[in-house]
């Protein structure tokens, strides 16, 4: 344990990842020492109209840069890594991860050209990471649905805060990736402060199965399979990848990758030995056509039936290189994040309408494991790690409060639990914890190139829009005289199709010259007055035709 | 079986409920006599942007008008009679329907000011209906969650079609309405042309469990609940709506219904005789508060998570009458429809927070079940009916194939099953069967009053709004000289936060101004290529600088 000075506080809360599935970022602060533990994305909910991406606001580091030691990394998905580019650009601080972590965040980086400015540090099982003067980090392997995944335990003067990453216990892991119980074992033994553990399972009883079981199910499935096999997945679950690579080896396949982030994972993993392909096992997309149908593999990104993906394209036979054949297998070796099941339930429906037998985990549950453990598995966790406090992170508010529930059964004091939203702060001094208010927290929205422009006025014309359209309605009026000089013209997008609505779109114009001329007789000439006036007896007139509300944009010219 | 004139064709087709969940509507025609099974609606897709229901396109009904004798309902839920009141608007033929399904429709033509102008014809289980000179339909009792649903067998001249409306087989149904076992066998026994046959859970291994599980599971959590029970649950389930009251009147708690169409369905339910509720059970919104907390059920709907139902304002402390307080249980009896389930999960989340104690599917598998047949239940309808033909309707297309294989494995010959897309039609004559093309089919989407005129651009431009906004450019040029005369003035809406970016607007500003000097110089002065011109540097420019593409509308005046 690290000196403590006796007027210094230990605090812990969440920029992301707490109250929602994604943008997992995690502040641990001592003294003038902050540590940030991953720095994720989150894809936008459905009412975020054009939004690309969400990372989190990250105001509280910004305003105390000179404190923040580094951002320590769990592991190489999307939402602990993705949000990197967009932070490191307002943050330039050292990021330290395993080998494959770094290798997936380099190709990140190199994208966004950020490589050169970052300072990136390789950690194993064994380094210990001095941040600043206060806090150490050491970290112990866990199993999840990417290699090279760890926990993380940082010594502080107060003592030792663990954080899970995303973790499951995989007894028979692929490549034989145990996962560290014995370090975990000490870390409980030595005495765990608070425990940050992943709750995204938390409302699954028993145990996540293996990884393993997917490989059986898939070399079953390769073996009576007459024709292709196509294999859809994450392309950052390497195990799976190396399984399949495995189950074609067994059957005497061939394998070819396509989907930008398949071949990049596939290339990156394999440069940095997480992959073991034997010589001669991938060929080109083009290989594919001249070889027997029963000897090739194709390994696809579009699990999630994402519409730009290789396998939606194949699914719609828009894809330039591979067409998928009456009789072909295709395997969807995921479950939908929730919100994506329309979408693969179509590209589904389109394999099968092509003549392809599918499976995919509805209706095949062995195609998939998930890579985040259930109860009996965190109650595991909560058991070697014996924490006093316990902060259930990793997942939205039902979620965290249902493994707080697992936590109060294995034995920890209910008044040691805290359930964080976003920014809530968790303070421990001397032994006892409290909530201790909130920093600056939030979504920052990011579309297109632009970061923050896009709030909520924003968002809320695009929701008004894409639901009854846009009418804009020009007026020129006379200086002199306050009479119209042109139009008024009205222009509608997204309304009605207008050739079929020409005497709605008549009466509508008449509307407006009457309520103009009704005005100006009155002698009200206030713009203001005026776009109003337009705006509320057209809208009324509208609505009580058509029962839309379309947004009117009145726009009046002066001549 | 009718008389047989040598010359005419059986036909049998799908106007919806095919490829799809939702709108189901079946057509069977011989010769001149044409009866339409159910007329449904469909919720819209998440890129039908704006549209509020979606209805099938009846084009080839309303072209045969002189020919339909009669829509033939199975059971009383939206996707089987919700189209009605559109579909009548244009079709005005007799309805027919059992007791409570006719109440649920008298009670939508009744808001439609449709019910004087439509026939309605109350069937039972006994009953023939004669349908023109060649068809006559009877009935047979069947389970599903919403009682008085039925199948339908219709003789014809080619033999008997079967259609199953929406079914599982519950053999301990509540209010012992049991499925008519025998005369689903005595009709397989006398010979089944065609059968067609719900798809919905074609997926699911094994047997649906019993609703009356779910009455077991309810009255042990209001048991054990110290304080106020709500249930959330679809309101056309007449049989969870008695088994609510049931478990209330067990706990001795009294219960009160909230939300529209629960309170809609509870009246005409009860009226009808299709809900026993005890004397004194029901009370009123306003006297919760009065009550102890454990003497009270609140029954809400609100189970998908809808922005505006009872449960939704409940879970957000808007609703007017009913607060969730801390220890309060909420059950939320339902799983998610595709599509729902953020919606669903938020909803959990703020009840959670609101510290309820929420049991809901996921986590709690006990508080519903399917109202659809599972494999078992399908292969047991298949050998009851014995079908020369098949043909798997009611389901996306993956749930019909594999519904087409379940067929398959009972032995249905595969030459016999047919899996169709809407308006596909197959032609049954003399013991034949084929594919004989196309009628019209569709999607009507209907946006408030309108039905008919959203169509593709209107779509295309509500999706483009969504995304990135508009920008109006307006520009007066003068008559004489056509110069500048006012503006250019641009107005966003969606687009960007104005203030914030007042730099990229004037810009944007200059530019649309130097591209219509450089073509007035060149004597460019066609107002099409000068709206293109300007729709075209200011799209380039604004994607340079913020990788968005918004929709740019250039309106350019002359005075």
């Amino acid at each position: 344990m690290s000196k403590k000075t006796n007027n210094e506080k230990l605090t812990i809360f969440a920029l992301g990842g707490v109250g929602e599935i994604g943008k997992n970022m995690y502040v641990v602060q001592y003294g003038n020492d902050i540590v940030v533990i991953d720095s994720g994305l989150k894809f936008p909910e459905e009412d975020m109209l054009g939004i690309d991406i969400v990372i989190p606001d990250i105001s509280y580091l910004t305003e105390n840069r000179d404190k923040v030691r580094g951002i320590l990394l769990t592991h190489g998905h999307e939402d602990h890594i993705g949000g990197l580019p967009y932070v490191l650009k307002h943050l330039n601080v050292p990021v330290y991860g395993t080998k494959l972590t770094i290798g997936l965040v380099e190709n990140k980086l190199k994208e966004a050209n950020l490589l050169g400015e970052t300072k990136r540090i390789l950690i194993n099982e064994d380094s210990e990471v001095k941040l600043g003067s206060t806090l150490t980090a050491t970290f112990f392997r866990t199993n999840h649905s990417i290699p090279d995944s760890v926990g993380i335990c940082l010594a502080t003067p107060e003592g030792n805060v663990v954080h899970t990453g995303d973790f499951k216990f995989d007894h028979t892991p692929v490549n034989d990736e145990f996962a560290n119980l014995q370090r975990m074992a000490e870390i409980g033994s030595k005495g765990v402060l608070a425990l940050l553990s992943d709750s995204t399972n938390a409302d699954r009883p028993g145990y996540t199965p293996s990884e393993k079981n997917v490989g059986i199910v898939m070399e079953d499935i390769f073996r009576k399979a007459s024709q292709r096999v196509v294999v859809a997945t994450f392309a950052s679950n390497v195990h799976r990848i190396q399984q399949v690579i495995n189950a074609a080896a067994a059957t005497g396949r061939k394998v070819t990758v396509i989907g930008r982030s398949m071949v990049n994972v596939v290339g990156i993993a394999e440069d940095l030995g997480y992959l073991e392909i034997p010589d001669g096992m991938l060929i080109e997309p083009e290989e594919v056509n001249k070889m027997a149908a029963d000897r090739v593999v194709i390994l696809s990104t579009g699990s999630q039936g994402e519409p730009m993906s290789a396998l939606t394209r194949m699914a719609r036979s828009t894809h330039r290189k591979v067409d998928i054949l009456p009789g072909d297998t295709v395997i969807i070796a995921a479950t939908p994040v929730p919100g994506n099941e329309k979408y693969i339930g179509r590209t589904i429906d389109e394999l099968f309408r092509l003549g392809a037998n599918v499976f995919y985990s509805g209706a095949n549950p062995g195609v998939h494991v998930s890579g985040h453990g259930s109860q009996e598995e965190l109650k595991l966790m909560l058991n070697l790690m014996k924490p006093k406090f316990f902060l259930p992170i990793h997942g939205e508010y039902r979620m965290q409060r249902r493994h707080a529930l697992l936590g109060e059964s294995v034995g920890v004091d209910p008044n040691n639990i805290f359930i964080v939203d976003i920014g809530d702060v968790v303070e421990i001094h001397g032994g006892s914890a409290r909530k201790a208010g909130k920093v600056t927290s939030g979504n920052v929205l990011i579309d297109g190139l632009g970061v923050g422009d896009v709030g909520n006025i924003v968002l809320r014309d695009r929701k008004l829009l894409s639901q009854d359209g846009i009418l804009v309605v020009v007026v020129t009026l006379s200086k002199q005289n306050g009479q119209i000089v042109s139009g008024p013209d009205i222009i509608s997008r997204g309304f009605v199709y207008v050739r079929e609505s020409e005497g709605l779109l008549d009466e509508a114009n008449r509307i407006v010259t009457s309520t103009l001329q009704r005005l100006m007789s009155e002698n009200v000439n206030e713009w203001a007055s005026l776009k109003t006036s337009v705006k509320d007896a057209l809208g009324r007139f509208l609505y009580e035709q058509t029962r839309r509300r379309p947004m009117i944009l009145p726009i009046i010219m002066e001549v």
